[in-house]
């Protein structure tokens, strides 16, 4: 990973390296199918689990497959575009949160100790924001490269699942950009309360979202130009994290409606980038459930969260496990004499 | 818990006793919904964690919540019915698959492993299953009520969560029967594939469906009337367990479409008499929604499984857990010096 990480230093390295990522491990994955069709169940009945056992083998590349080193990484970082007033908490916020975090007092790190998952919380320079981009881009291209070098550190060896989540205060509203520049539509599509904003807040986060988008559009048809101008570090860090995982063959679970969008960028370079990824669950958040339609997905759960910080892929963490129990410990019909289909 | 099982004698006393529940305990309730506003997130972002926090803490009776010692109990009956050829899997399947469960070689076992559940298993004398209910009543009120009275063993000292399901060929025709006659509609309504039979097979369930119905509706209007003509010892069971949960203040998830068929027969004795009990999935046989619809509860999963066993009760487990971890162990906003809303 190292190497790899070490290596990207342009975006047209990250663009090459999006156009030759490894694909599925189909042998894997047809092992893990085949084995599905003799377990003592009627076939498909453990529905979505059933693919996720097959999913899993085919990313981790091996059959069976298991989760016994997920991770979940949450990156931090700031943006701009707060000063302008778009969230309902202060941007100070980003780094008091991190600092709980690291005491072990917010939702992620009860859900990290619940399912056994190792936090590792990354924080992109939170004294130096992203510049406003309304009026200039978020990150310049060696900003936004060093960023998804960065995020790419987070997948190291010997770990089996990787949950990525965010922390940034505005983000909402740089992630409501990126939909707005990579999939159209109008700002209100994309622009929600975030941490809980209405009324003027809101619309003012709309215009602020329609101006940025407008301000970047000579970058139309070039995701990653896109992500430099209206992303954030934090976002950039996790379509690092993404490609890192993709390499190193770790599965990863998607969070919420920011987390999404930064993956949505490399989906928008490749539709294929992000197979090995699945959306953990959907937003309240509405531009969530919209990309999620963009770009083809169903979430695996669907809870009314929109907290953020890994807290809904941590959470999806126990149906992976699941369905890797279920995969490897169930018994055959011939092992249990249990009789088939008449 | 001994004593309310010993004293159920007839239908009459069961309907006495729905009518008799005890309600949530709103102090707890309370505590756990103000303890929600003051920590370190969004208020209302965990979504439904939140809610079911609460709902925990009200039906445990105690705040915080806790999840420690949950305990999945299946039931397994034979049907009379299944003679007539309704399901894709032979009778003796039911037996074969209580062994698997002794074994350890089902799904539910590889889940009750997972999320630390101890497994239970209830054989309701497989070997003498109920009456084919096209013909007779499928229970003697009598039947009926033992088959309750047992199940509410099943509620024991010492556990704080009870995850109740099935095991019964034949009872998906038996739950589509209860539904039809408790709720109206068409038998094609309420009739799904099962374990997966199709064609003929499927349209003469449909037709069983409706003529098992028909022949006993004289009993509309008195729904435990109904689960003795048409339910199954199993389904009995579940709804004793139900009842006994209640009193003795341990939450309850419901399995997929039998289980919730068992449960929504108390419902239509009184709608509040399932107020303790969360739907844990919706199973893609389409009775199940449509009968969620009408006991108007929505379910935390939606994962397209339909294999019974207390599987997808069993799997949500790991959902009310983080629910509980969430709200006892993440810090407030004045713990964490973290700033509140602007």
């Amino acid at each position: 990973m190292n190497h790899v990480a070490g290596a990207v230093s342009s975006l047209d390295e990250i663009r090459t390296l999006i156009g030759n990522l490894p694909g599925a491990d189909l042998e894997a994955g047809t092992a893990a199918a085949a084995r599905e069709r003799v377990l003592t169940k009627p076939e498909g009945s453990l529905g979505r689990l059933e693919d996720l056992a097959c999913w899993m083998a085919e990313w981790q590349g091996r059959h069976p497959p298991a989760i016994s080193h997920p991770r979940t990484a949450v990156f931090a970082g700031n943006h701009g575009v707060a000063a302008r007033g778009v969230s309902a908490y202060p941007p100070e916020v980003t780094a008091q949160m991190v600092a709980n975090f690291v005491a072990g007092g917010a939702a992620v790190n009860q859900l990290c100790r619940l399912f056994d998952a190792d936090l590792r919380v990354y924080e992109l320079g939170l004294d130096r924001p992203t510049a406003d981009f309304v009026e200039n881009p978020a990150m310049s291209e060696q900003e936004c490269v060093t960023a998804i070098a960065y995020g790419m550190t987070a997948v190291e060896p010997g770990i089996d699942l990787i949950c990525l989540g965010e922390m940034g205060i505005g983000n909402t509203t740089s992630a409501a950009a990126l939909c707005l520049a990579l999939h159209g539509g109008t700002a209100a599509d994309w622009t929600g309360t975030g941490t809980g904003v209405a009324g003027e807040t809101l619309r003012r986060k709309i215009r602020i979202v329609e101006h940025a988008a407008a301000r970047h559009r000579d970058r139309a048809g070039d995701p990653l130009g896109i992500l430099a101008a209206l992303g954030g570090l934090e976002l950039a860090a996790i379509a690092g994290a993404v490609l890192a995982a993709r390499m190193a063959r770790v599965p990863v679970l998607l969070d919420g409606f920011a987390c999404t969008a930064a993956a949505a960028v490399l989906h928008a370079v490749c539709p294929r980038a992000i197979d090995h990824c699945q959306v953990a669950h959907c937003s309240v958040e509405p531009g969530h459930r919209r990309l999620l339609e963009r770009i083809d997905r169903k979430p695996l759960l669907d809870l009314a969260m929109r907290l953020g910080e890994g807290s809904g892929a941590t959470l999806a963490i126990g149906l992976l496990q699941a369905a890797a129990a279920c995969h490897q410990g169930m018994a055959t019909f011939a092992e249990a004499g249990v009789s088939e289909r008449d």
